[in-house]
């Protein structure tokens, strides 16, 4: 039993492992050791015994033991799954305040082999109870009963300290963590899109508005209650005052009054003009949204025009793409639409790489990389979270990531693609939708050929122009365009990108043939008007991912803050 | 002279640098080189001599030269600020098509050392042109002459391809990545706090509206305008009608008609029903934002009450910190504030950790090192494009990188800036607000202190409370509370931040004394009733950060794509 601090060890611990900066290492900004510098060592924590230790965490369960001469608490400070044993005597502290589920304790004592045949590696006898923030089970919105996804939507604030909640954060985290490092890797710039925007991406879906006009507007009208407007009589009064100041001025000066008495009647004068024109402008204040000419005058609006909330960065990273060559944008974007599905969010975030010099197999490329780096970061650095989601949601989550991250993708053309499914329609098979060559690939069909009839992912290129985006490259073919998709098992479509139309002429030919105004795209143009460059990239949903990973099947407990229709907590 | 490909020597480069992310290494999902593969080597790539390499990029010079028999042309792909000189023989390609400014080209060739004298240590001598995006000079916006930075931002489009706007890209992302990494490296969990909020983070600013409201209101209108609503009349003979088809129902049933005939006769009042009830609908339809009582009735806006673009992402990022320990969020903010300054941006990027189980010391322990781990980064990362910025902006901000990245932070109380402050009034020193204890420092105090007083960065903490957010801790003499403001030379406040009170009592009593409604804040209260813990936090403005780094002086150069009052390109 030492009383040399814990530091040196858990110091070396954190140099061991500062290469694989996921690891968390002693903190450097509080008096605490995280228990995952414990608990998370190779050996459990067991080599520490003997150390001296101040942890804090919130207790998951307590339960007084020996008549009430000590608890047990089971602690957890978010920094791992695994939950920290600890030992408290009565004469320590009041064991009823520390018991209840969902206590702050900070605690400081030795760490200690448990006795032989418990799961533990090592627990924490306590010496000092250092602080307790306690909670009243009575009141108290999350019981230890096992809560449903469902009813914790309901507590977004409070939902943290559940372990699925909280195992989630930690697997987002690494996933984005991973998505920076993949990208910046190999030479790619971090660009942030704008999230207000003026321009929207060829309507891929509904626009939210961003506007100051309604709240311009009920400022006005609160203004007018508390301060009615000038009547038209009170500008004529003004109005005939400022007249009998003039001449009152004029007046003095022919007569040639002294200085002073002339200061002060223009003094008089300048008075009432400012009076007159506040007035005048107050009697132009009309409550309601400003309008022109029948319609909204938006150039009243905060940027002087209507502006939205983007539904992706991709035009916009494109134009860094076509200067500084390999680019990724990483950010929230929005639809307005009224999805009640759970796979649909009004607020999602989207990783979305562009590679100049680069075509649809480099996309291919970079697509299938970034997955299985993906794939393989989390069974590297978050397999406890892992675990946690094979034993509670999805029992195999763990060897999809293996094979993911270990199999190399099938790339099939959308015509392959269709011939498979109508083979499969001959055999037997029963889709809801009907196949044939020029349709949209339905869910179901996406998920027969990775689930069933690959078992891998599969990526599926060149799709039929009519169905794609304007931006996309037009095939030799003239029918079809470079894009392509990467469908996975668990959730279809992961991934959707093209290679893009460079071609000056080609693009403008396929704007109008999509009667889509040309004016909006100017600028989009001029990237193909001046040196422009053969381009690709795709978009990856990055909640979508987590679904993947972690076998949850509802959106809105992937992402911190849900919004969706109806919902917007916080 | 070897025919063998670039590739091996490159792969050792990357691998010998994998480690330093940062350094790109040969383009895994393209077949160019990049530049600074070439360039960025610690030979300035002259042991590449001999070795057959493809490049990409935008020509910045190009001339022709031995009576137009070859062509020079300074090729940047964005890699890197340096420029890879490639020389063109006339039988290769036409040469007047290569070398206007702006012109795109991938081209093939063998490196080879340059003539002894000249300042490159390697050039291409090109053997293929593999590719040509054109430009026509007399229409490129972007002309060879040295162009504002005001002048770029009516081409926020193009800008990316000059020298600052690409270096700043870069210096950008270095930030950014340099930001995750640190908070990884410490433990900390990447928490995506939502950018639409129902809650205003204490009035921080004036908010954005996001809504569907008017567009919605705009179809109706449409709708209406194509399709006029009925009028009273439309709606009686409707009525009429069904009575009419109802009676002969009757008459038909009362007559014992034919089964055939009754049916036929129900169709029709099933339809003159149906035909009822959809014009009674649009009859309901009203042109307009929907009132109730007299107000805009936000239970039909997308999220059926009134919503906001985050100002901050603090108090939702605190639900996580008081359930995981150590939390941070890096994203988007928004103020809707008309200010035109050289400072302020409607859309801007912070950086918002959040640590329990800290105090105020923690707090500004990290922040100091974050401060530091970036300038540091800078300089290991991104001293080629620094040198650019110290040649073209500022000659003193590397030296400024390098003092910050080596000198401890001072640290003074509130108090004790006020002092030195009053010391400096009474020893001549002049500024344009007055200073006295309780008065919020102005931007010429912070840079006092910084530049002139200390010259060094400067922590200010214990603010008066009268001055400071409520959810700032209260200390024990109840007049000061545990704020902290991070100061730096060229930018001023550079960092705002607190411990927060944890104590319930003492937080209601904040929020009614500052005479705030407690409903809103009842989640957050949630948070002190429940297992509450003592934690910190601060906000770093990310663009502030990158105007200190290069002293480039108007914060709308340093984001991608500015919003500001008027203006939201793209």
């Amino acid at each position: 039993m030492s009383d040399q601090p814990l530091q040196p060890p858990v110091d070396q611990l954190a140099a061991a492992t500062l290469s694989d900066v996921a690891v968390v290492p002693k903190h450097e900004f509080s008096d605490r050791v995280p228990i995952r510098s414990i608990l998370g060592r190779p050996d459990g924590g067991s080599g520490l015994a003997g150390q001296r230790a101040r942890v804090g965490g919130w207790v998951k369960t307590g339960r007084k033991q020996g008549s009430g001469s000590f608890a047990f608490l089971e602690l957890n400070d978010g920094s791992c799954p695994m939950n920290l044993q600890v030992i408290v005597d009565s004469a320590v502290a009041d064991l009823g305040l520390l018991v209840p589920t969902g206590t702050c304790v900070a605690v400081e004592g030795v760490l200690k082999a448990p006795p032989e045949g418990t799961k533990q590696k090592i627990e924490l006898r306590v010496e000092e109870v250092v602080h307790v923030g306690p909670v009243d089970p009575a009141k108290y919105p999350l019981p230890k009963t096992k809560l449903t996804l469902e009813f914790l939507r309901d507590v977004v604030h409070l939902r943290p300290k559940t372990n699925t909640i909280s195992a989630v954060a930690r697997i987002r985290n690494a996933l984005a963590y991973a998505t920076h490092t993949f990208f910046q890797k190999h030479g790619f710039l971090y660009i942030h899109t704008p999230i207000i925007t003026t321009s929207d991406c060829e309507g891929a879906g509904e626009m939210f508005q961003v506007t100051t006009l309604i709240n311009e507007a009920e400022k006005v009208e609160k203004e007018l209650i508390k301060n009615p407007p000038p009547s038209e009589e009170d500008i004529e009064a003004a109005k005939l005052l400022v007249k009998e100041k003039g001449e009152a001025v004029a007046q003095l000066k022919s007569a040639k009054a002294s200085k002073a008495d002339i200061t002060a009647s223009v003094a008089e004068l300048t008075k009432a003009k400012e009076k007159l024109s506040k007035l005048e402008e107050r009697f132009k204040l009309k409550p309601g949204i400003p309008q022109k000419d029948g319609k909204i005058d938006y150039e009243r609006d905060f940027f002087a025009r209507q502006a939205f909330l983007t539904v992706s960065g991709q035009l916009q990273v494109e134009t860094f793409a076509c200067s500084v060559s390999s680019v990724y944008t990483f950010g929230p974007t929005f639809r307005a639409e009224h999805s009640h599905t759970s796979r649909h969010l009004a607020e999602f975030w989207m990783v979305e790489p562009e590679i100049a010099f680069a075509d649809l197999k480099d996309d291919m490329n970079c697509a299938e990389a970034y997955v299985k780096f993906l794939c393989k970061w989390l069974l590297d650095d978050c397999l406890d979270d892992m675990e946690f989601m094979a034993k509670n949601f999805d029992k195999t989550c763990i060897d999809r990531l293996r094979m993911v991250a270990s199999t190399p993708f099938e790339r099939i053309s959308y015509t392959e693609a269709v011939d498979l499914l109508v083979e499969a329609v001959n055999g037997g098979k029963q889709f809801e939708n009907k196949v044939e060559w020029g349709i949209d690939l339905a869910s179901e069909h996406e998920r027969y050929l990775t689930e069933v009839k690959f078992q891998k992912p599969v990526i599926v290129y060149n799709y039929p122009k009519g169905i794609k985006a304007f931006y996309m490259r037009l095939n030799d073919d003239s029918k079809t365009v470079a894009a392509m998709d990467v469908l996975v098992p668990k959730v279809g479509e992961l991934i959707g990108g093209s290679q893009r139309e460079e071609r000056y002429e080609v693009i403008r030919d396929r704007i109008l043939e999509m009667e889509l105004p040309l004016e909006p795209y100017e600028w989009y143009l001029d990237l193909r008007r001046y040196g422009t460059v053969k381009h690709c990239g795709f978009g990856l949903g990055f909640e979508r991912m987590i679904l993947f990973a972690t076998g949850i099947d509802n959106i809105r407990d992937v992402i911190p803050f849900p919004r969706y229709p109806g919902r917007a907590d916080l």
